[in-house]
């Protein structure tokens, strides 16, 4: 990569506190091919280079850095350097950079901010968390409806520099409530002499700020979007969501469900950027819980110890025929839990679901049934493992397959349904945890189609 | 919701024939609303409704609707609005119908278009399916570096209608070839006086039409672009792509990795437009492929079928040893799958993957170990269940906890990388895969330690 050839050039502009050549070896390149670059020097370096740039470009830069470095240079800098780096930033990026840091230092940044700016961070980090509220920027460009294209083009050229975006103007009323967004092809289309109430259609999609950051991904999707309007409850206009933003969101949402459904708790950073301790603690909560839940199959075995002491067969058999139940129960459940995410199904569609995979279920424990039955069946005509009673033990494993199978594709599809109806995002219902359940209740199934099957032979 | 309202009152339209009307009350709502509505009413009333309206209107309300419906509805129609509904389409929303037709339809569609319409038609679909070239639309204004920015507006005012998007224009050379894009903020925020070359800063990110889709959203991702231009091999511009699509593309690839990582096939579709035998299919090949992997288990067992005759307390813990294997291999495998899709990890990684395995799983072993050592340990003092020699099979279980759990990280964190190494996607070695794997050989740790622990006593 072009980065890595420049490397040393750069170093030693950075050695030499060469900040002319620094500035302009740099802007020629996009502020994320710089961030790139900064990840492969040190702390020494990067500190130093984040000093010797200054301005837009720096905050610009900055924004693309990884949450660790930005954290580690915002606290390295003198407060000279902070205040300008944090005024500069755009909304959005400073409003999650600040939410990440300790009370302290939170408050260290923003006594550095200008009071403008202060209030601004301020009333945006009052949106909770995970609300829509945290991805808004308050500038963008509003019109009044009786304006013609013109005006808003000359508006726009006199005071839409500060603008996240300018493909869309927001038409408000008096009292500042939106009443419709124009694209911007709209108004380059036009006869400039057009008055904007002419273009507008009323259908306005807007987002609320106190909604959760995941529902702005679908109203996005589904309209096709690249900004969205954020209202209060009365209508008046808070600020915009661009899509840069919403694709992020749509990643990590779909990263925090899949290592949900690998069974660990979400990770709040990159595989590599979390530290190793908090790497397993992430994984050993939800391995532990797994574990004691696992407990239970010893318990359950614990039951049938006497018939496994009579008839050793059975427990070779146990490890395939839970692991079955198991896989058909992840399959179940991440086909539920990705259904749910992307608003394919809702929880009223749980009996069309229980049917489907009813019959799903049904189908594919007879395909694994009749490919344990057979298995057995041909092993006992090369050997003698199996006992004389190898006909009845094919029966029994066949018969508990189909059982199992059923069991957990049921399970697996239920549990999220289940967890959804208590208002737990049903991610949780994890496939392990699925599997775990079905393990045991598998167990039960086994030795009790095999009691019924083997008495008076086996058992 | 509207829609719900409206039903009665749209369907009476429908059947009355009352095209004006329709057209009138459907033209208030966005097409992706309408869609919604036509998803409520039978196959013979929105086939009716797409023959009453017509133009441009409903080629956007049936880019909305679901693939299905989509095919369905095409081969409803006759000639004449076939061929209109088709060339009033979107490029990209065309190429992907039309690739999901038979040969024989797809030809009779390609037959309805326009000489011009059809040419172009035919030239996307010759790139892969998931390829960048699906994507692009060759609708974008294109200027010269000479021109001013006036007459760059002038120019979009008349030939910019068909354009995808007028956030982005780009500039080309007298060969057509991209020199720079220009967002359209720039263009407003300038003097209208001043010429392209002046705004240009030839940082052109672009795309090639060859490229896998899912490496399209890496690259808006980080650049934070709304849409990005598509080159040949020479630099020639041959069309945009816009983020709506590469949305649409991440959460599809997420849900696919998902799928496949809870051990099926990705589906096609989404879970409820699925046909059961389909979605059967789809989970029947893995679930026989994991049985036939977990039939080793049934081998493993039968070569220690001596030791569990002798100790009959060995079988019990079997399902709660190997499933702390397959918990630990999934959350590996889950972390490295994904971390690769994002881009977060290379191969060259894999040392320090490795190691950082190595560190966890031997943390989480030594957990399991003592949880599972504690239990045995505690259960012993209330009851006599695993005999005099408990205290042995307590360090046997804690011991094989430990080395499995370690055996679980790192096969479930190196199958992925091997499986990209020989070029095969990472997310095919889902979670039950390595389960599987790491169940067979769970076994073969569990049983040796616990011959070498448990010799000249219970063995």
């Amino acid at each position: 990569m072009l980065q890595d050839l420049l490397l040393p050039e750069i170093r030693e502009l950075i050695v030499t506190r060469d900040e002319a050549t620094l500035h302009e070896t740099l802007d020629r390149w996009l502020p994320a091919d710089v961030a790139i670059l900064m990840a492969k020097l040190t702390d020494e370096e990067d500190l130093a280079a984040i000093k010797l740039l200054g301005g837009p470009q720096r905050a610009r830069i900055f924004e693309y850095l990884d949450r660790p470095t930005q954290q580690r240079l915002l606290l390295s800098l003198n407060d000279a350097d902070l205040g300008s780096l944090l005024n500069e930033m755009a909304d959005d990026d400073r409003t999650s950079l600040l939410a990440s840091l300790s009370p302290d230092d939170r408050s260290r940044c923003l006594d550095r901010l200008t009071a403008e700016q202060r209030a601004l961070a301020e009333s945006l980090l009052q949106y909770p968390a995970d609300s829509v509220g945290r991805l808004m920027t308050p500038h963008f460009v509003c019109v009044r409806q009786h304006w013609t294209i013109q005006h808003v083009l000359d508006h726009i050229r006199l005071h839409g520099h500060d603008s996240e975006t300018l493909n869309v103007v927001y038409v408000v009323d008096d009292n500042h409530r939106l009443i419709d967004d124009l694209r911007i092809r709209q108004l380059l289309l036009a006869d400039p002499q057009r008055r904007i109430e002419h273009l507008m259609d009323s259908n306005c999609i807007s987002l609320r700020a106190g909604d959760e950051k995941r529902s702005a991904v679908e109203v996005f999707r589904r309209y096709d979007r690249t900004a969205l309007p954020v209202v209060d409850v009365t209508g008046r206009l808070l600020g915009i969501v661009t899509i840069d933003d919403v694709l992020d969101i749509a990643e990590s949402a779909a990263t925090k469900d899949m290592q949900k459904l690998g069974g660990l708790e979400a990770l709040d950073a990159s595989y590599a950027d979390t530290p190793l301790l908090t790497l397993v603690r992430k994984r050993a909560v939800w391995l532990i819980v797994l574990f004691l839940g696992e407990m239970l199959t010893a318990t359950a075995m614990g039951y049938f110890e006497e018939e496994i002491a009579k008839a050793v067969v059975l427990a070779l058999f146990v490890p395939l025929i839970i692991s079955s139940g198991g896989n058909s129960g992840s399959q179940a459940a991440t086909l539920i839990v990705r259904a749910f995410a992307l608003g394919e199904i809702q929880l009223r569609d749980w009996w069309s679901v229980l049917r489907r995979e009813l019959a799903s279920g049904f189908l594919l424990g007879l395909v694994l049934g009749a490919i344990g039955f057979s298995r057995i069946a041909l092993w006992s005509t090369f050997s003698t493992i199996y006992g004389p009673h190898w006909l009845l033990i094919a029966v029994a494993v066949g018969l508990s397959l189909i059982g199992i199978v059923l069991w957990g594709c049921l399970a697996g599809a239920m549990i999220p349904f289940g967890l959804k109806c208590a208002g737990i995002d049903p991610a949780t219902s994890s496939a392990p945890f699925v599997a775990t359940f079905v393990d045991v209740t598998g167990l039960v199934i086994y030795f009790s189609v095999a009691i019924v099957v083997l008495r008076g032979t086996l058992l």
